[in-house]
């Protein structure tokens, strides 16, 4: 993984946090809302997780937000 | 996976396919930009995979496409 992809991870990650605590919720219950643990979450956050597309579909979609939305660059 | 996670890499498999024939080019082509294997490209494209989020950044960005556009359901 190149620098340029953990930067891109990292910034996910942050975006993901961001919706994540606009709605007031902890990392335990988002996974709790995907069937997913809440270290695995608390990784993706931190963009450690080059995690799956149908993983990160199911976390926005619990999040209520589209993938198009979260891979944009304007307001969550 | 379930039928709804299977249509959805169905369609954005059929979304990259689309993007890739308007460049005119073949799956090997993108496949060698990629450094991934045609049949993997293929396997994409045909909805069979559950790819990594940052193989799916590294066909999106060899298409020139950002990931936003392709997961909205406007047109490529």
């Amino acid at each position: 993984m190149n620098l340029d992809d953990q930067e891109f991870l990292r910034l996910l990650g942050s975006r993901i946090r961001e919706v994540r605590e606009k709605k007031g919720w902890t990392q335990a219950e988002l996974a709790e809302k995907c069937q997913l643990h809440r270290t695995f979450i608390g990784s993706v956050e931190r963009g450690e997780r080059n995690l799956s597309l149908l993983n990160l579909r199911l976390i926005a979609r619990n999040l209520r937000i589209s993938l198009s939305t979260l891979f944009s660059s304007g307001p969550i």
